[in-house]
């Protein structure tokens, strides 16, 4: 993943693996905030006709992976449990740019870096979750991942020049293996 | 359409077609805001598991609206703006009851008042709109938005007896008629 400057801690998947029913009730919180935050972004920026279109197809994606996680949860008889909050994405929010359009292009990267976080985690759950079931839903939503992570990096290109996004891509990419690395490993799926 | 217990003013569609440019625009607000609606009623009650599931179709179904209603502004060169609020929807907010599990009954019955109210207003339009074009989109999103009043009130008859919720949307049908026939007519959709 282009972006990522560090990998997930190693211990990581043991404790995920410890509780795949967190894993899953964690990540279907994931992508309803994921659908949430795409509507925040047409809220914001309405005239930015590019982005809205493209947020529509990425709010209904999302929801289609909720929907294939309730399944799983259904599977295992587990009910979604409230939504504790995402203290990565709380953190990555602090680092916003408070003042237009540099704001703009922030939540855009930030959104960048949440795709290609998770799609990290998605591939090492693929390879490494313990159930077949599990394995095959998040090779599933792999490339799926990968692809928003692009698309927030094509808008933001769109809206402004490429070396400034690359540039502040480099600068947050710091920032988000700080947080990283600075996250207890728990079962979450950004933890 | 059940639950409304005043039909729209007769004015109105005057106003609207004075300023159909304004009413797609409100429209593809209300599409939104109905798929963030969704999304609240999730991280509200994300136990109540008929709802999270038939709340995670609904949302998609709105973004899908909201696709073609950006399809039309953008035919029509007309760039989205500013979500201006919704006066309508915010006046049956005020009647939610405080405690649970009302609170729930009542989100859910503001859910099928605010499609029932859609969807007069879409028949409205189907037949009245000032271009062929307006009153296909209006005639093809009819039947959706009924369905979406009836899967409201499912979901309320599924978690409270119907009896209880058949007298709550009587109370709440004079409210609504009482907010409706207080409002200006407005170039909005529930205006």
């Amino acid at each position: 993943m282009l972006c990522l400057q560090c990998p997930t801690n190693a211990e990581w998947i043991a404790v995920a693996n410890a509780h795949p029913e967190l894993i899953l009730l964690d990540h279907a919180h994931c992508e309803k905030k994921a659908a949430a935050f795409a509507l925040a972004l047409i809220n914001r920026y309405p005239n930015r006709t590019k982005l809205v279109n493209e947020m529509i197809g990425l709010a209904s994606e999302e929801l289609e992976h909720l929907a294939l996680v309730m399944k799983e949860l259904e599977i295992r008889s587990i009910v979604l449990t409230r939504d504790k909050g995402n203290a990565y994405v709380q953190a990555l929010h602090t680092h916003v740019r408070p003042h237009e359009p540099l704001r703009m292009m922030d939540w855009l990267i930030i959104g960048a870096f949440i795709e290609a976080r998770s799609c990290e985690r998605f591939s090492i759950l693929a390879e490494h979750a313990p159930t077949e079931d599990m394995r095959t839903l998040y090779k599933s939503l792999l490339a799926s991942e990968a692809g928003h992570y692009r698309l927030y990096f094509d808008i933001a290109r769109e809206y402004f020049p490429e070396a400034d996004v690359r540039a502040r891509i480099k600068e947050f990419g710091a920032l988000e293996a700080d947080i990283i690395k600075g996250l207890t490993n728990l079962p979450t799926m950004h933890g």
